[in-house]
């Protein structure tokens, strides 16, 4: 068999671990010298093949690709870009093909959600359609954790960690100046649609007295008086109430509550954040001293308290998609298969992409507690491992982790 | 001479290492077993005092001081309270020494920032006034780092620390995603009057392209025009823009652009958030796409990315504050001398509290760019060894790290 090139790229928002899984491809491949010649990284995701934007990752040393492994964020850069269906853009995918075939591209290794499993379908489609031979495989990642049948996704660990550790320390600043301060503490974490990081915020409570006391889960309309009514009761019953919530939090109509009709000082209309409404909402309505605090980007990039689980896990998988690919494996995304809780166990394996593609796997109802304002058991049995242990990244002498710089340097094109 | 107990007390918006400062305190007061018996925490600072609710610590082991030294926030409770003037309150002063008496208390360890040094300091001049017998000795805290004499503040190198590093790996985020999303994202940190925080967040970027690209201090009236005009050629040049602004950024007539006329879908004033404000500005104005996040109590409460150079500071501060008061010293607050800055080296001093009290120590023009949007050199000089080394927490088989439940079993009260 010819000797074939990778094409590997992130896709969609990135996490502190999608470097991790590119360091783990391009060190994988160096393994299979009789099937595989280069790792060539897309440029900004997807875009990288349309525009013939790639990264020649040959070069990389061990020490350089231990330093990337650490790196949050994409260091080749991502995109949020969703390929047309086939039949309304059947150029872009020609112009994709057209690109590998002149890069000598046979492996299509695309890391993203359940939209870029999408595209990694349709990429392999394609390849079949104009006879073009190409390996497909896709590997799982979004901090969301809302991709079918995988049982977690690269990514969701690291963030899963920090939203517990955060909401912990949160908790326990509130709890030191109730007193005479902050009585109530809203802190806002991502998921437009499931609400697995708040569930996993919840982690950092284990009786009813520590925070976070209420859990705001987009699955779940909100309400304001039962809202309103628990945050009273914690207030006089622990003295405080921390709360997280999701950013997809909704009304009983299915409007987002960040989205509401607010303006600020210059007549604009306000962007989101729900925790400024939930905790203006308690200042106004229970007169109650409120402080907020929006994770956004710093929870999804923060490397430096990833989970060791979530390490391990994202280089297996990235391991795991070169050695299939080297196996002739096609058309499908590896996983992670859960063997068993306690003590955790686990296994690489793979679905199809057809049943991956756009579906999104929201938290259980099975996962909340009966009043859906806290996790079950089964949440904490199912969240705990995938947090277990501290994946550190190397620190330079002047107290700042060492992180890759930006991948820039393109090879050259090919086509006209 | 004749045993006496401390009587300690945290004081003031809590940080990641105020109880690091109290294991010193209770650690050390062992080795002075001819002079100091127990060491006497007030629950929620000064009130503790006035209440008579006050927590001995002489039945805590080691084991257990080690995890309340890695515990954010304060196991003991702080307060927001400032005594009033002797002459207007005179009753509260001697409520207080009320309380001493019945406890024998004989030294009076306050750990607090300048409003609390205050305390110290009128506390200490109504001992003298009623002929109690009291060593005073005021032991600095503030994430703020205003403090005047001092070099720096404990808890201000754990929230430097972790302002670089959220702002660094957020930037890392946005540069992957910036061709086709976020391309202008604003970090809001703690520091109503002084902009040390926000200062600390520049250290994340090494060259111009890097982020942050641009700081905003309370110490600089905002002009919108400027920064619009920098934000557009940040984004032109690098393809994104990376910002760092204190929540207490004020416009030219001195109000703060985060209490902006600002309503909610509710019709409520809104309550603060300058990030938002800044992003709603760039997305309005520039028609960029732009993301937000506050960090809020994230920031202060981070001990899982607590500074080295910060805890152990924190630690010797609180030694030498028992020390000093074995040895007889009074009216004093203990302080950080810095020696040298390459390598750094530091020692213990101490500075009359009446030169502490209430004076507040802003960001120095020097320490920033001439454009006053970034730090100069002097700035990085000065803060980089402050954000030197990382002291974890120790981890339980959970995934979360150690920390102390909050302590709350008072001793029976002796007044009535």
């Amino acid at each position: 068999m010819q000797k074939k090139n990778i094409f590997f790229a992130h896709s969609g928002g990135v996490t502190a671990v999608v470097n991790t899984i590119a360091a783990a491809v391009i060190t994988e491949a160096k393994n299979h010298p009789e099937l595989i010649n280069k790792v060539l990284v897309g440029r900004n995701g997807i875009l990288g093949a349309i525009n013939e934007e790639l990264i020649d990752t040959s070069s990389m040393q061990t020490s350089e690709l231990n330093i990337l492994a650490q790196t949050p964020g994409s260091s080749f850069g991502s995109c949020r870009f969703k390929l047309k269906n086939l039949t309304d853009n059947k150029h872009e995918y020609e112009r994709i093909i057209e690109v590998f075939k002149a890069h000598d591209i046979g492996y299509f290794l695309y890391n993203g959600g359940n939209d870029s499993q999408d595209t990694t379908f349709k990429i392999w489609q394609m390849s079949q359609t104009m006879n073009y031979p190409l390996t497909c495989i896709g590997i799982p990642k979004t901090v969301d954790n809302d991709l079918a049948i995988t049982d977690c996704c690269p990514g969701f660990g690291s963030v899963a960690k920090y939203a517990a550790i955060a909401m912990k320390e949160a908790s326990l600043d509130v709890a030191s100046m109730a007193a005479t301060s902050t009585k109530v503490f809203v802190l806002e974490l991502m998921g437009r649609h499931a609400g697995w990081i708040t569930a996993a915020a919840g982690l950092a409570s284990c009786n009813p007295a520590e925070g976070p006391h209420i859990l705001l889960f987009p699955e779940v309309a909100f309400n304001k008086a039962t809202f309103l009514a628990k945050v009273q009761s914690c207030v006089q019953e622990y003295g405080y109430c921390v709360i997280a919530a999701s950013e997809g939090l909704s009304d009983e109509n299915g409007a987002f509550l960040a989205e509401a009709n607010t303006t600020d000082a210059f007549g604009h209309k306000q962007l989101g954040g729900v925790a400024p409404i939930l905790a203006n909402i308690v200042s106004h309505e229970l007169k109650l001293k409120t402080h907020w605090a929006v994770a956004d980007y710093l929870q999804r990039s923060a490397r430096h308290i990833a989970s060791l689980c979530d390490v391990q896990q994202a280089s297996a998988l990235g391991k795991a998609a070169v050695n299939k690919a080297a196996a002739g494996t096609t058309g499908i995304m590896v996983t992670i298969n859960r063997l068993q809780n306690t003590p955790y166990k686990w296994q690489v394996g793979e679905a199809n992409l057809q049943d991956i593609a756009n579906i999104e796997k929201k938290l259980p109802t099975e996962y909340m507690t009966k009043d859906k304002m806290h996790i079950s058991n089964a949440a904490r049995e199912y969240l705990t491992p995938l947090i277990i242990g501290e994946s550190y990244p190397s620190y330079a002498s002047n107290g700042m982790p060492e992180y890759l710089k930006p991948q820039r340097q393109l090879i050259p094109k090919k086509t006209t």
